[in-house]
């Protein structure tokens, strides 16, 4: 098994994903099975029955109990198998599975993969954009086959966009901008401000302002914290004008290891335009699905095909200014790996950002 | 390669899959190439040419001889080769491959993979049902990827009917009875008597006499035989009626390993009524693909994946006494593998069966 | 990684495969990227940039430059690194790929993957039947799930041809005939003629001279270089008469293992017959296709397929004369890699032969 930071929150599926029958979810290397209680709480408890080890997830929901398919024994919310069907029904004491805490926030279903006692839901970053009233969300996930971290190097030099996204999220202005790595705690930003530069094509094209040929102030700043929960806060306004007068979203990049190789990537992309339209959100669905999709994916799957089972650090990368965000969240997460110590994001980011932008004025460097 | 018991009779193919070309079968991640001979006799040699390690199972027959289908070496039924089409025609001394004990019986191909001069073909399990003329027989062979023994304790805790094959082949009299095992040499039995207890529907639906609504006795006693050979003899009659006045089917389940995840899985059923009429045999077949293929077999599949490489007797299985025959049996085939000592089954089960079966008084708990 | 003679040239590809966009190649398990340069000439440089370790092959060219996929920087036909889209533009010294010395000769595309210093074009086997205006050519790719050391065993020990290719290729002149064995220096040649006997199938289509019923002279003369690189002479005669009255084939049998189970089978015909009929030259690829294609590849891969990992030698293959050939190129080749010595075939064999040819008086035993 790799080594994987056990003591975090890590992102299961969408709340919309759970209901009332069992979901597997496989978590750095561990399988869960969740589903939502008659009360609707999101349960979360190892998928392996212990009795012969095939996959709860294959049972079905009693009430609150899940009924292992083979054998019918069944087990509650805590783990705990209640009913046994055999004999006299008497039950071993070890006849239990991992029972996961589970906080449901920002749309998401979170679960605490390290020891249960140090769940601690404040720990879980800030995504609360997702629930804005103020503020129009979209979201989805999409499994890549290449491990986490090559992602998260990927989201954290925005530079391929230029490259990867050309003609969608592309502009020069990116690679000639200087990139601002700063790191708070165990929360790593990698910022670009790209004042008076050209456009980005998807800008032009959700920004009502925006006059063909005009230059214009953008922004891409990322938020990254451990294991690989990113939050971007990217948009685009008149030249020296407060961001109020242009759009901006922020893109939810949020990934869970299911093993070494492959990635659970949970998107969401959060406007600020057209805030309830349906349409405009359709809209950013399929813009993803091509971006992330059929641009991303091939690249970074090829770029684990390549590594194989071996760890790019291993391989002497030769490294440039761009990759200062990837390479300081890779040794920020390293040394929790290591210790097997809980990141601590940085609070409340998001509040004091939507407040800030409220009272932006001209010019403003909005700060996250 | 993993342990294998070596000294042990395998059934290789059902006799009518055995005609004048070549069939390959992996044995104990052994490949073996089997044919009949001109004579009739079944054939069974190393399917691997010793000059270029290709399948002879890609040749032809010539006669009794196997022509290697790369250089056109033949080999004769002793695995010796015979004939060399090159220059002037002379054979290597070391040119040959293992020929393995043969014995065809009961409709199948039975391969003794150990040391040839300690085969015993009084060592074969008895499965004499499949021919006898009072009793109907339809059998055939699905491949699962699976361990066998893990097939092997599906079938030894037939609880797990209650819940894989509900509505076919469950009763709450399975899980409620007692299991009863029992070890005579290295036969192990997993009885269960079911008196006075709800009907399975399998049961309700190819026994003429029953009564909508009435309980009956019913029996499912498993004879297990190393490494994988088990006989089901399972049935219903009136409650306190002799067993001649309900009906039951021998089960045959014999495991061949291929290797340590996948097996040839050879299923028979011997029925003691409708003996005659084909569209009962039709029916059975298509009952056990359902159950076996359908309902099993992505069970097995989905157990064996959770699993991987890793036996399930190093992962602390929580266990239940309906396990009991599983675990005895493993235990006995653990012991026999150890020690490369060959299996002898009970004799002769059958035919004392058979004749207690016709000798029944009311009430009787059919002896198998 | 398997063990592999660096030192030496390897086919990348027929020219015709390269223009004016990537190719990627993985010759002896090192990715290489393919293309051609405006001046025409053929370039090929290490397939993974050092930055990201994607594959440059992903990319697109820039005049004679290599620009990646994935970030933007630039690559020119030497690997080195000469443009950067970043920040200050600035390149790090080690941002630079192999790039390996490439021949364009006969058609093919050699790359050499030794030392560069030791690159020596003069030691590329000769394949100059290709360009013979005298002659017809044609060639094609064909990828094998198979180690290049059972095709080139394949190839030196022809025998085979009586039973893969039966009723096209086969004729028992063959086995009958006897395997000489030549070494000098680095090549292996291993002859057969085969005087006065029956025709091969193939030489009755080709051979407008052939009387239905007679025997003839055939020979079939294979010049093996190391790694895996072969050249046959093969062809047919009246019986006593020179080959100048018969028709003969140059059989081109290029190896370039991708990996250890993997093959670039490049193959050629270069025929002596209706040279300038194109469709005597479809119909070889028709019948190459049928012989390489579904005979050959299909046996070879099973040998694969039954060795897994394992190496043939290791398992004590048992020999017969017909193998000479193949284990005398067996044994340089793992001489040569042993030291890493470059192989020097014999030169300049087809000049020399294709005068012998013209001169030839009967009888004549073509001497390659």
């Amino acid at each position: 098994m790799s080594a994987y930071l056990r003591e975090a929150w890590y992102a299961a599926a969408w709340s919309h994903e759970i209901g009332r029958s069992l979901l597997s979810r496989t978590i750095i290397e561990t399988p869960v099975a969740l589903y939502r209680a008659e009360s609707g709480a999101v349960v979360a408890i190892g998928d392996s029955c212990p009795h012969r080890l095939v996959p709860l997830s294959l049972g079905r929901l009693e009430g609150d109990l899940v009924e292992c398919a083979y054998h019918g024994l069944r087990f509650d919310p805590t783990g705990a198998c209640v009913h046994s069907p055999h004999g006299d029904g008497k039950i071993p004491v070890k006849m239990r599975v991992p029972s996961y805490p589970v906080v449901e926030r920002h749309q998401l279903v979170w679960v605490w993969m390290g020891e249960p006692a140090h769940a601690d839901a404040s720990k879980i970053p800030d995504f609360s954009c997702h629930d804005d009233p103020e503020l129009g969300f979209v979201g989805g996930m999409i499994e890549m086959s290449a491990n986490y971290q090559l992602i998260t190097d990927n989201l954290l030099d925005l530079t391929h966009a230029d490259f990867v996204h050309k003609g969608i999220l592309s502009t020069p202005a990116i690679p000639r901008s200087r990139l601002e790595t700063i790191q708070k705690g165990t929360t790593v930003y990698a910022n670009r401000w790209m004042p008076n530069d050209e456009i980005q094509p998807a800008h032009a094209h959700i920004w009502a302002g925006h006059v063909p040929g005009e230059t214009c102030d953008q922004w891409a700043y990322m938020r990254w914290d451990a294991p690989g929960h990113m939050l971007l806060d990217v948009g685009v306004t008149k030249v020296g004008a407060p961001r109020t007068e242009g759009v901006f979203v922020y893109g939810t990049d949020i990934l869970t290891p299911k093993n070494a190789t492959t990635t659970y990537y949970f998107w969401g992309v959060t406007r600020s335009y057209r805030v309830d339209d349906p349409a405009a959100g359709e809209e950013w669905k399929g813009f993803v699905n091509v971006a992330f999709g059929t641009q991303d994916k091939p690249m970074l799957e090829a770029q684990q095909q390549a590594l194989g089972v071996r760890n790019i650090d291993d391989l002497g990368p030769v490294l440039l200014p761009c990759d200062a965000g990837a390479v300081r969240a890779r040794r920020v997460l390293a040394s929790l790996i290591k210790e097997q110590v809980s990141p601590s994001p940085e609070d409340p980011p998001l509040a004091a950002h939507r407040a800030a932008v409220r009272a932006s004025a001209n010019p403003v460097k909005p700060a996250l």
